[in-house]
């Protein structure tokens, strides 16, 4: 099978999967500064929330290995606007914000050090989060196993596999760990970006799960005809009532599986839960060009001049979540509650 | 102003405009025989269950006049095999199959008058038919743009425009009688097929109407930040309780403008009601080439080999309808009682 690990530390640079060319090829991008990384962000050649905190981690890396400083102080400060330039480019994800905090805290921790030890202690620091991050995947997936029943039609959305994470999945890596229960998967092909038809078609076709590619229209057909007996998704962050923002499109699949009584999961890391954040109406929604939404693969399909937008992600509100799923345990409503009962854990 | 109706007679052919070529290209075809109207209606060159009508009928008048018959009773039978071929092409709508009906009726009742004088009633029909549904278009705008107040922002589906009717629309027609009272519309893309984005955008600048394209993922978001007031969507058949099939995707949208307290409209000729047919579960609905989910103008999107599905239309059940639009007036629930009133107008 292919390796699909999205982001990688290899030889002293950050080696990328380029998403923007699958599923037609499967190229690597071998990055060696935080400008490169950035456009990567930006074109989506690397996303999903917890790879994105992973080729941030590995992005201040690369920053920190070539900062030219005098003193440790000025190597925190430029350091720090650093941070503040890959933090901003896709906002909605909780992941990358979080890592960078973490990231910065060790180095003023460890100013004393000297900047040669920052810098060690930084790629120390990036690739054990990346190595906890793939164990807590492989924990959701046995955990969320457990939900699926032999022979279920299972719907995810977007992409939620390796390709997302640290390189085996959140929604997805809970569909691989099933894989021996026949299960069969429905892929909605999650317009603008098309990430469904082109990214987890090709992650479950690697894994040799059957799958059947639909369009987003076509969901509700498929529940009310009985098809679907649950949701598996994602997440980009959630709110501490539950609250959760995932990809454009989440939100009207969990209205639709409440209304046909079909158990609907959020998958996610733990630190996905954004305690600073109380409910989904606080989470920022990135805004992205219209373009995306008016061509596809660059070509244009509506008339020139039509205004279009294109919100890239949207907020599902927890009494639609039957569960989250973590490599904690599964979280069940109510979620103010019991999301402060597993803090505790 | 463009001439957008999309099926009319001229100088004994009958003048489509090819809409897979829009928005790019307004393109007319003169068809002169029934198997390249087939063909049109097939590729859906021509379509929108008003349209197809029309064009089933005219066809219906190209064939007539090329029949070789030594007899009425042979012509009539020959007559009837070129019906059964229009009629199975896509069966989902229920104009085509009524005015085929009508159609073929008349030539029965008219076997005595020779078959020149057969072929003549029949055009005559076919273009009495054509004038009747931009009348009823008319008066259903009408009728609807009352429903609209100021200001409205307004969801629409698919296309249910002059492109896919007589040539005034149905729900667009509701939407160009409204125009005056500075509506703003959201157009969803509508894939696979991307009538809302090719068609429904390409009209409404036409018209002049304000307009955003989104993708069809985006609705609930649009919904649950309170931008849509009112949803009007065409229809391709009416079961006798109410539930309506039309353009996959319909169906979500009606349960999310439920769940969201927003009207939802149903605006289609009295005709698309059949009565024969006691509720949802029992119009069939068509299968088309899963080609068109995993490729986009002829580009594959998805890896090779993945399976997809294709259903050209789903069912909304009536519970989720707030109204349906005709040239008769407004029916409001309880369908099974209101439409059965309605008949006896």
């Amino acid at each position: 099978m292919k390796d699909l690990c999205p982001v990688k530390w290899k030889s002293g640079k950050v080696r990328i999967i380029d998403q923007t060319k699958l599923p037609f090829l499967l190229k690597y991008l071998d990055i060696d500064n935080p400008k490169d990384m950035e456009e990567a962000i930006r074109s989506m050649a690397v996303r999903g929330a917890p790879a994105l905190g992973i080729a941030s981690a590995f992005s201040l890396v690369l920053g920190a290995k070539k900062l030219n400083a005098k003193s440790p102080d000025e190597f925190l400060k430029k350091l720090r606007r650093l941070a503040k330039e890959i933090r901003s480019i896709r906002p909605t994800a909780v992941s990358p914000s979080q890592i960078i905090d973490k990231m910065l805290e060790t180095a003023i921790k460890n100013k004393k050090e000297g900047i040669e030890k920052i810098r060690r202690i930084l790629f120390l620091k990036a690739r054990r989060f990346a190595e906890d991050s793939f164990e807590a995947e492989r924990k959701m997936g046995e955990i969320g196993a457990k939900l699926i029943r032999r022979g279920d039609r299972i719907l995810t959305y977007c992409n939620a596999g390796a390709l997302a994470t640290a390189g085996y999945g959140t929604a997805l890596g809970v569909i691989r760990a099933a894989k021996a229960k026949k299960i069969h998967v429905f892929v909605p092909e999650t317009r603008p970006k098309l990430q469904g038809a082109r990214l987890t078609a090709f992650e479950l076709k690697e894994y040799g799960i059957p799958a059947t590619l639909i369009t987003d229209s076509m969901i509700a057909y498929f529940m009310y005809r009985r098809s679907i007996d649950i949701v598996l998704v994602g997440a980009d962050r959630i709110a501490a009532n539950g609250d959760t923002a995932n990809k454009i499109g989440t939100c009207g699949i969990a209205v639709l599986a409440k209304e046909n009584k079909i158990p609907f999961f959020i998958v996610a890391p733990f630190d996905t839960i954004d305690m600073k954040i109380k409910n989904g109406s606080k989470i920022q929604i990135e805004k992205r060009d219209p373009k995306e939404v008016t061509h596809i693969f660059g070509e244009r399909i509506a008339p020139d001049g039509i205004a279009a937008e294109n919100p890239a992600f949207d907020i599902t509100q927890s009494r639609y979540i039957t569960g989250i799923i973590t490599e904690k345990g599964t979280i069940k409503p109510p979620y103010v509650k019991n999301i402060r009962l597993f803090y505790k854990k």
